[in-house]
């Protein structure tokens, strides 16, 4: 095995699962086997990046020796039976506790899996342990550390399942994504992450309620996450009252785009030459590779959807503020006031401070932005363009700029980072977004300018 | 103080809120004595009716005791500061257990206030206690009885919340429908009921994740209803997505309507021939005060709607099957299988054969009845029917026929049921349903209608 080498170098190595599943069809590796390989890989890395809120190795094992068993009578419960999977920490797990990166929470559990987690146990996924998020899975950052280099951010809020996958310690781990928190973790440990089209996957049971939050999955491989993805959605459905993500079980067959839109975004201007150039380079061999790339002086409708998704940040944080109204009010009335950050409790502040009017004014806004950017459509398979500004910031206070990261967020589109670029010799993700409720679309595009990308090198 | 008679008379008396404000503002009636008034009610008639899960006296009267403050100073914190509320035990609450219900969440307590209830606290509300609900909201009855018989069911799944404003024990209680879960109970408890358009009212903290469920109010006049609502609504907003019920925060001023829809729904056919003969009544009467009375004979855009709604209670169980898959797959996985009620595993049963292309197919099916319904409104200003077959059915095995109640749950129309037809000598509800987010509207029309029904009594 080669995983032994990871504990020596201590160099960041994923670990994908649909490359595995041969090998545990024809009997030469198990699902027991892979999970003790996570688990020598969680205890080799977990005291340098600190994942994990908890673990639940025997519970995991248990699940694995059950996933061997159908595996080898030839009954697998689905291609993802016998996946290690982590579980970012505001999602309800039965077997562990819920404590949503807050004091407030420590030790709560509500008994139950949440809708995700509990499709994915049906699907016969192994539930390895829950990953670190930031408190509520917004800013405040709880410790984990970038495997790429310990000095540097993870991203958040989805820390320890962007960290936990770019160290092998898991092929697979969930997120949950309102502003930037899957795509910008999953850049910066050099992850794929997917943020699907809202309401794609049943949040049931996850402490995130924001009207443009979405569970999503962070991965070693483009084929582990949208089969994780999907799977996930035959069996909970998307939020109640959407279908959820529809397509093949199986990952979309690659399809060469005929023209991408590159989006600068807002983060444009904090993006470091390095990273530029970079995306510079994959565009001009996917140019190359006969894709036109058209940009917002060269196309109007680029242009136009530029122009709206100019305010994302400002957008979506009022909304998010309003939206937090509850329960960081009963939070601050009915439990602990002291064990919220000074950032929630300016949250509080600012949402006391609005009103449904305001609010009103604010998703006319973000329904009105919707619409110029789904004209794109017309012209366009998917829009281009980087994850973040450039490689994981040092520093373990910020959980860096979302700046790349948010569009896709205040649109409700899915989007996908893929671990294909560089900068300072650290990850960087090139980012694709698609348009709302074609999810599949937008993975059969990615897997063509993934495949042609990957030649090179 | 009348009240006092109660205890005597056993006959059900309702106590509005409104109508006293006068009194705590001239000093003459102070919050704390009005909730006296309620407990003693309470202990009056909870023995025979059984209409709460939990009470909080101590905690309701140190709020009684904050408001009759600020009613003293004349800075009281909004209309229904100082009101004593019952909250559906479906809903989360601080200083109670929710219990949804079910055995499963005996005694089980999350520490913090549902979005409506933290509004409530926030407006000054004094939370009486936990109304009993139906097991998860739905058809399993927790031996509510209904004040004017208790031989007779109180209706669900609201069944508490009804019960205890038709017996005066509060002015307002919370309620929940995804079926007829408001509307029916208030039809045959005699009290106003209330379901706003969907989304109407922040379902936060409510184990009500249902697309077309929403939070509504039952209450002892209309004025108590929408002042309840509307201050919610402003405190809370609506569902994250929705800007929430909207329009003046004292009630809309009566605004005769032009032109009425008779609905006759799939519930007709088993009406009783008193019910009908009641509503026909009252229909006579409102012609009479110049309103035009259109049915599916006489209008084709009616004729339409009827069709549309038809099939109202069978999309509508499809459509709550599938989005109960889970939590009913963790509850009964990974929780006591033994304490869901055989109707929750069959319900489970029933979704765990579903996939996502049927819910696709019912969401889609929903979307064009609503577009037709929609169509109504171009000539009509509302539509009026009965809220319910007939008054409570005697026993206590069933919550009773929801065919009445269940059109405006798939339409996610706001609908408005008053205690303002009789029948056998019991009250029954005359139902008005308006158009989607147009609430105001609908309460305007309603005032109207009462207005004339009630003058020639």
């Amino acid at each position: 095995m080669t995983d032994t080498d990871l504990s020596k170098t201590q160099t960041p190595a994923m670990r994908g699962f649909a490359g595995a599943v041969a090998a545990l069809r024809a009997g030469v590796d198990t699902p027991r086997a892979y999970l003790e390989r996570c688990i020598e890989a969680i205890e080799t890395w977990e005291p340098r990046i600190g994942a994990f809120v908890a673990t639940n190795f025997d519970g995991a094992r248990a699940a694995a020796d059950r996933s061997t068993a159908r595996w080898k009578s030839g009954a697998p419960l689905s291609a993802l039976d016998g996946m290690p999977v982590g579980i970012k920490d505001i999602m309800e797990t039965a077997d562990m506790p819920t404590e949503q990166g807050s004091p407030l929470f420590a030790g709560w559990r509500g008994g139950r899996d949440g809708a995700a987690v509990a499709a994915l146990r049906g699907a016969g996924a192994v539930i390895v342990g829950k990953t670190v998020t930031t408190e509520f899975a917004a800013t405040e950052p709880r410790g984990t550390c970038n495997p790429w280099d310990i000095s540097r951010t993870p991203g958040g809020s989805s820390s320890g399942s962007a960290a936990a996958v770019s160290a092998g310690l898991v092929p697979v781990a969930l997120g949950t994504q309102v502003i930037g928190s899957i795509l910008r973790p999953a850049s910066f440990c050099g992850v794929y992450g997917y943020k699907p089209s809202v309401g794609g996957i049943n949040r049931g049971g996850s402490f995130d309620g924001f009207s443009q939050s979405c569970t999503g999955v962070l991965a070693a491989t483009l084929e582990d996450t949208w089969i994780t993805a999907r799977v996930i959605a035959a069996r909970a459905g998307g939020d109640a009252g959407s279908p959820g993500i529809s397509g093949p079980l199986e990952p979309p067959p690659a399809k060469t785009p005929r023209r991408l839109a590159l989006l600068e975004t807002a983060g444009w201007s904090t993006a470091s030459d390095e990273a530029i150039g970079a995306l510079r380079q994959a565009l001009d061999r996917l140019k190359a590779a006969g894709i036109e790339i058209v940009d917002k002086d060269s196309d109007e409708a680029v242009a136009a959807a530029e122009a709206a998704i100019a305010d994302a940040v400002a957008i979506s944080r009022a909304i998010n503020a309003w939206e937090s109204r509850w329960p960081l009010n009963t939070y601050a009335r009915d439990m602990d006031r002291t064990k919220l950050s000074a950032g929630m409790l300016e949250r509080l502040e600012t949402a006391e401070k609005m009103d449904q009017e305001e609010y009103a004014g604010l998703l006319e806004r973000r329904r009105s932005v919707r619409e110029t950017y789904a004209r794109l459509a017309a012209d366009c398979d998917a829009c281009i363009t980087l994850s973040a500004s450039g490689p994981a910031p040092v520093g373990l206070q910020s959980t860096g700029n979302p700046a790349f990261a948010i569009p896709s967020s205040l649109l409700g589109t899915p989007a996908l980072t893929m671990p294909l670029l560089k900068a300072e010799g650290l990850p960087l993700g090139l980012q694709m977004i698609g348009f709302a409720d074609r999810d599949a679309a937008l993975f059969a595009a990615a897997a063509a300018c993934e495949g042609t990308l990957r030649a090179g090198k």
